[in-house]
């Protein structure tokens, strides 16, 4: 099977060829996309008890998700994905929080600055700028965890180095989701995985990253931490799915990570596509992910 | 660091300088390294409550290891290591049971045939016979999990391609400690690696896979399951120290099963070294992941 057996997938897979521009209709502009990445998460069901707010952080725009069951004194660092051009603390909303309710932890979701408009390094900085704001509001290392998904999942990875070479004190763990990694998109499932994965592309990707990085070397580890030195991060949890043209860049992230002494854990999940922790909604396994998660976010948490 | 920076493998790594033979002395025999295995594994202390037993299965001689919180209708096959040349159940029974109170599981461990006197596919016919032996008796395949360390666990991948190969349902899970799943030897972390692994060389490997093989074909998949088609294998949880050799064995195996769609979860630990859940009473980590591994087994079986 082209796509695997789990038939909530299938649904799915359907469903987003059915979103595809039609033959002769213009791709959708930026702002189109970011329009309606924002209107696909506000049809989903937000859980029960969940309140979320505006706020600001060192002058980076910010979301606060709180669950209803949170435990005080633990923050989730959330950087949404988004190929570095799409993607907001809205459009990531229904995610962050079923995760934080996994996990039992308010998070705070940096509205981070974008590509084209704000190229790399302005992502960086502002994830940065937000932990640092974090640190000096109270919140001790070992009571963060950063997480992110698909670019937000290398920007997790890009900002611990950040963290790193400036000096701070890493978090209590690193959570990413079908991380985009490599800038350079040098893996070799690219091809392999090419007819299984129903959204990314390596076309779809160069091109994304030529808009965030405006000419900067993708070989920067701070825009693809597959090349940086890893010595020192924090623990890391990866998912990915099976489908995944992104694949690679997980398996080559955590070999990286193994081989520098990070304990990583890797988890790669059959039949999945690229960040269907997002279709929480409609797919079990979705839900499955996100509980597996907490947990491991949970547990990198002082006892509380 | 040369090993790391845990002060407890620290420890374990001079004790095991200790016992290497000094220059002039001769590498010890087969028989001795036998011996001296299991003599290791009796100074452990057994958890409370745990019995074990030898038993018959298909004419396979087995050991029942049974801790005292055991939930009733599943097992753990365990696959013992030792390269296919050394180990038994005694040499195994410290580990077996804390993972067996870990899984809340009762466990066979067959003491299957080894090489030089029995060769290539000795093993892999006992262990296939065993799991039919299971079966026969009443035992359904989702309340079997198969497991092993080392040669163990390239045993118990070997055999769930056998079980796949006759038609078999497969097990509930697939749980390998530092798998030895390659008998060629080809990952590049022999090399890298050989620095910091104070146990396992390839020349030793070498060695070891010729007295198991006998001529047979090291790329043959029930030899080294990473040559085969993984396709429809139980879930796997692969369990790795970032010290190890055979590092690379765990890679290759979480990338083949994760392109074929097999649920494969990698957990690589930072210092630890091969099958370091046998210092299960000097080294905290071992406990850990045991643990954790322990977790997995029991949510892989049927909802008691």
């Amino acid at each position: 099977m082209r796509g695997g057996s789990d038939p909530q997938m299938v649904a799915v897979r359907a469903m987003l060829e059915a979103r595809k521009p039609k033959p002769g209709q213009p791709e959708p502009t930026i702002a189109e996309r970011r329009k309606g990445m924002e209107a696909f998460a506000t049809m989903a069901q937000m859980p029960d008890g969940t309140q979320w707010a505006a706020m600001e952080i060192e002058g980076v725009p910010c979301e606060r998700v709180v669950p209803a069951e949170a435990i005080r004194g633990r923050v989730m660092l959330y950087l949404h994905g988004g190929a570095y051009v799409v993607g907001s603390p809205v459009s990531h909303r229904p995610l962050v929080a079923r995760l934080g309710v996994a996990a039992r932890t308010a998070s705070v979701v940096p509205d981070y600055r974008l590509g084209p408009e704000h190229p790399f390094p302005a992502a960086v900085e502002d994830a940065v700028k937000v932990y640092r704001g974090l640190l000096a509001s109270g919140h001790a290392a070992d009571t963060i965890v950063i997480a992110g998904d698909s670019a937000g999942g290398g920007l997790t990875l890009a900002t611990a180095l950040a963290l790193k070479a400036e000096g701070l004190p890493q978090p209590a763990g690193l959570f990413v989701i079908s991380p985009w990694a490599d800038l350079t998109q040098s893996s070799d499932t690219y091809q392999s995985l090419a007819e299984r994965d129903p959204m990314i592309t390596k076309q779809g990707l160069d091109s994304s990253a030529a808009q965030y990085l405006a000419g900067a070397d993708p070989r920067n580890p701070m825009a693809s931490p597959i090349f940086g030195d890893l010595t020192g991060l924090a623990p890391i949890l990866i998912q990915v799915g099976s489908e995944e043209t992104l694949l690679g860049d997980s398996m080559i992230l955590a070999y990286r990570a193994a081989q520098v002494r990070v304990a990583v854990t890797l988890e790669v999940w059959p039949d999945m596509i690229h960040v269907w922790h997002a279709m929480g909604g409609m797919v079990d396994a979705a839900r499955e992910a996100i509980s597996q998660a907490g947990r491991w976010i949970d547990g990198q948490f002082p006892k509380p």
